[in-house]
């Protein structure tokens, strides 16, 4: 479905898709040589041939689409053009679909610029996901990017992640001092989110208690990582019933590796909606 | 030159190329169009052939080089196609050269396997540089390849890296909790070095203190940031009077921007290794 691309920034554009789609879900599109389907490996451009499938299969389903970047980056050349080919096919199709770019970058303000070079003006990404380590004025440049969302990692999905992320700091743990800095100081053109790994509910809700209702969590960590949607639903919801996007990407893209991949996804992505759905209308 | 290519470790690596050219210094390959040297910019691949002469006029005088993905990136396919060019350069023609892929990379262990392909398998690198905010566990798929080096950010050469890297944490700050962490943690194969910026001599002063003599640190933020080669020399050489990794991109690359910016940037990495050496031989 073609319909007229309009400028918007991503959380307008956001705020639209939950609505149009009444989903808070994202599909990760993250492929990977040896998971695809077999009849798609000699592929000319393997990647791109299994996403748009999957993209044309979930679009009604979804409130945005993540690819990763590391995914691609691992066939070189070849797959940042697939990369490349892929976003531009959700831009010009699905003009109304949030298309956020994780690649959770960091580096000095110089060599950022740079960054935002090919997530916003290559690749045209609504919005990125970046590393807190290096502080706020290392990020400006994204930052700068009024119209485009900036999803700084506070408490990651992965195993492992308590190792300074729990750390105490001024008396509270260093994720939530993360989360605080963004909401009062990095959010200053009303485009900052946070990255909260859907394993830990309890921090979700504290950081959910700390950063207000106005701010969007980025919910890695569903499905193959181990998080569940309904805790997650509970412990990050805000009053509006929104206020999250809630990605899968395994359990979804290769819910089948047969000739019915793409109706295989849609089918778990619809489930997953409907899934999270049943929670939200219980919170 | 060519050398018979033959396999070694990334420290066993280095550490001959200290000695070799008696040099600390590492050249940063990080082009940018607005910078290249005016008939560069017409040329099919730009990056590719000014990096090239550069190598060319300073493999005598350094000890690695470190281009950095965000510079390649910002061109897309085109410009990830020319670092590939780049690392096959310099892996052919100086393969007794350390190749640092300076990409600050970080995500799940899942994800990270994908930038381990496009480090080690695509482009070959010696050593990355990674983001120590997930955690060892996350950047385990990097430690697991023993042959090669594991930069970790420690304390960054950044304006505003205090924010998070100076908070207290266990009665010390947190880029001295990284450095003890990889020191006794991440590092058992010994294949971890630290990232310490120039631009903080007594943070470098104590991280080698606590890191002892055998820690490697990339030490970026010489230059155009304002480290200066006195003060890091003091703060951060062990007691083989090596130890260091002293990055310069833009002062050596952009010393010229004519025809001549070849032989320029030879003049400036000679006249950056030997001030090196005098403070070293003052050491």
């Amino acid at each position: 479905m073609k319909t007229t691309a309009k400028y918007m920034d991503f959380k307008t554009k956001l705020i639209a898709s939950w609505a149009k789609n009444d989903s808070l879900l994202s599909v990760g599109l993250d492929p990977n040589m040896d998971m695809l389907p077999a009849h798609l490996r000699s592929d000319k451009t393997p990647f791109f041939t299994f996403n748009k499938a999957i993209i044309d299969a979930t679009a009604d389903a979804v409130c945005a689409f993540k690819p990763n970047s590391a995914f691609y980056e691992a066939r070189g050349a070849d797959g940042i053009a697939e990369l490349k080919q892929t976003c531009d096919y959700i831009r010009d199709e699905y003009p109304h679909i949030p298309l956020i770019l994780d690649f959770k970058r960091g580096d000095i303000g110089n060599t950022n610029n740079h960054y935002v070079a090919f997530a916003f003006d290559y690749l045209q990404a609504d919005a990125v996901t970046v590393q807190p380590y290096q502080g706020y004025l290392a990020v400006k440049p994204f930052l700068d990017c009024k119209e485009k969302g900036v999803m700084v990692l506070c408490r990651t999905s992965n195993p492992g992640s308590e190792e300074f992320q729990d750390l105490m700091v001024n008396g509270r743990e260093l994720y939530l001092e993360v989360a605080e800095n963004v909401k009062n100081q990095w959010n200053y053109n009303d485009n900052c989110q946070l990255v909260v790994g859907a394993t830990d509910p309890a921090a979700m809700a504290e950081i959910r208690e700390l950063a207000g209702d106005d701010m969007i969590f980025l919910v890695p960590g569903l499905g193959a990582q181990g998080g569940e949607p309904g805790p997650t639903v509970k412990a990050g919801l805000n009053k509006d019933g929104t206020g999250l996007v809630i990605n899968s990407s395994r359990a979804i893209i290769y819910a089948s590796d047969g000739e019915d991949f793409a109706e295989a996804a849609r089918a778990e992505a619809l489930k997953a909606r409907d899934e999270i759905n049943s929670y939200r209308s219980q919170a």
